[in-house]
């Protein structure tokens, strides 16, 4: 299994917003098949694991050395016909005999249907085989099935006075070129970058990641935007040139946008942030990264939707004039303030990296 | 001379304001004597090896054995008069023939006059043998002797939003025990604490280095405050009620003020903070440490007076109309921000501790 999970890294980030998977196949103390899922609508683990050994063995003695052997894959063989057919057929028709998966998927279609059909199909089948570690390894898909929306990472980059711009909007560069760079790779693990539609009319970010960080067939991530006023002046946006799809939430339709990877959703007046995530987790976003601005960052602190707060903190002082990073309601007593618990911190470059996760983190 | 220096390091924070000196006196190869300085107003280091031989051997012998010996001193004798008589003068009456100090003594009335002194009576001087590390032990001591004021550290425990306090004044604890038990350790290695008078009202605190964190015979660091309007509630004050000194800055003369340790010391209108900090420099304080509140942070940074930055940040948000903790006067651009360089940071506790120095640092 821990080979499984290995290979299961191989994925990366190419099969968001899928889970990374990984199967071994063992015959006779042997491994004669093994596969992961390499990227989003590709062939699953388990199909690949044969195909590996068709390949090596040849049709013929790969179906015997099939029949009978076992599985270890990282998680439940889906059950459902989706991008591919279900992997549980497969395991059928091949006539494995053991199967051993990590944990159970999820996703509420399938979740322990699988394990279900290959019982009832007379196969042995054992969950629960290093199940935290493979659980690890996809923890922003387990957080979205459970919770229902994406896990959030936050990320601010701030100087000691918590302060993200001068009054003036200058901000190019409150923190070092070593954590910008930081950055590229948050931006490269997470399914969305979200920022407000006031981030995107003052800087215009392209909230890409860079060619020299991310494998060449990496896709970048999406970009959402809360509000629409941005879209006025679309033509210089360079979030809508990218290849990235746009999802913009919006109480106006803007007759503006026209372009092609741009999607709007209507939100109503009574339309919470909360209610916003979930739309996002519908559209199987597993994790979004949110970059600004001060208004966007008050507002997902204040409604307690930070799962991971990473702070960059330059050892700089801006003065009083100059934009508060997060700027939430206070707490009428001490004890009664937002609190975070500190996971880990580093130097980076100048400055001081700071990860923290909700106290009440999930398990 | 690596021995003398670890003799020197036994002195601690009693010899404040001295600095702490080792020394090693060897005759063929073997050390004869070793002493260091104990305490502000005991023997010099010298003085206390001499005595180490004579106990050791008996007046008689040690005579003879000092004769001709070789010393290593981590600091240049010294050649005046203070609360001991010079030992250059010790050292040439025992017939000494070499000295080897580590650094001159950065004291404007000795540097270079030590070892003047020695050298007209035929005693052969070497200085520089692990100045470095020499100079290291007594960074606070060098400082203000070049500089002329006190080596400014100054403490704030801020949240995430470099706050310091809700509107209401509660900031009881913002950091963990651990972080305010980290501080009691900064304290007792400054020679005095400085405030505001604001905070004497607000807080009233003790500003001593607790029991269990100082030996029995450490001294208590001075108190010094910015401003007298605190003395009107004299008989409430805690500082007052200590043992050590308090020094109060203030534009009026409080006949409130009656207590045995109660320093004050007039200042005009035109008087700066650089011109107090000089005050301070002459009353012999080798570092201080600024410990509050809001506006006092404020001035030392805007006056670039802060050589050295220890920030505690708990991973809580206050929220905006909790008081900042520092707030200056903003650049009017970005690269024109004042900045600090990381120097070392930790986790304490819940919180994160970050040391800053000025770029500019004392070499």
């Amino acid at each position: 299994m821990q080979e499984a999970i290995s290979l299961a890294l191989k994925g990366s980030f190419n099969v968001h917003p899928n889970p990374k998977v990984g199967c071994i196949l063992v015959k006779n103390n042997e491994i004669i098949g093994k596969g992961y899922h390499k990227e989003y609508g590709g062939h699953h683990a388990e199909v690949n694991a044969f195909k590996y050994c068709i390949k090596k063995y040849g049709k013929a003695k790969a179906t015997k050395l099939l029949f009978g052997s076992t599985a270890y894959v990282t998680l439940e063989p889906c059950s459902i016909f989706s991008k591919t057919p279900p992997c549980t057929s497969s395991l059928i028709k091949y006539g494995i005999k053991n199967v051993f998966c990590a944990s159970l998927d999820p996703n509420k279609k399938i979740n322990g249907n699988g394990v279900k059909i290959l019982k009832e199909n007379g196969i042995n089948v054992e969950v629960g085989l290093l199940e935290k570690k493979a659980i690890s390894i996809n923890h922003d898909f387990f957080f979205r099935h459970k919770k229902g929306r994406p896990f959030i990472r936050m990320k601010i980059a701030q100087s000691l006075d918590a302060k993200i711009a001068l009054s003036n909007g200058e901000s190019k560069w409150i923190t070092s070129k070593k954590s910008r760079d930081d950055v590229q790779q948050i931006r490269l693990a997470c399914d969305a970058i979200l920022v407000g539609s006031g981030t995107i009319l003052k800087d215009n970010p392209r909230l890409d990641v860079r060619k020299n960080i991310r494998n060449l067939n990496e896709r970048q991530p999406k970009k959402i935007v809360l509000g629409s006023s941005f879209l006025k002046r679309q033509n210089d946006i360079k979030i809508l040139k990218g290849t990235a799809e746009v999802i913009v939430f919006s109480k106006e339709f803007s007759s503006y946008a026209k372009e092609g990877n741009l999607i709007q959703i209507p939100i109503k007046k009574s339309t919470t942030l909360q209610d916003t995530l979930k739309e996002l987790g519908k559209h199987e976003l597993n994790s979004i990264l949110v970059e600004g601005g001060s208004k966007i960052f008050t507002s997902f602190i204040q409604e307690d939707l930070v799962d991971e707060l990473i702070l960059y903190i330059s050892p700089k002082i801006l003065g009083k004039e100059s934009i508060d990073s997060i700027s939430i309601e206070p707490p009428i007593i001490l004890s009664g303030a937002k609190k975070f618990k500190i996971y880990d911190s580093m130097l980076v470059g100048d400055d001081i990296k700071i990860i923290m996760r909700k106290k009440n983190k999930y398990k």
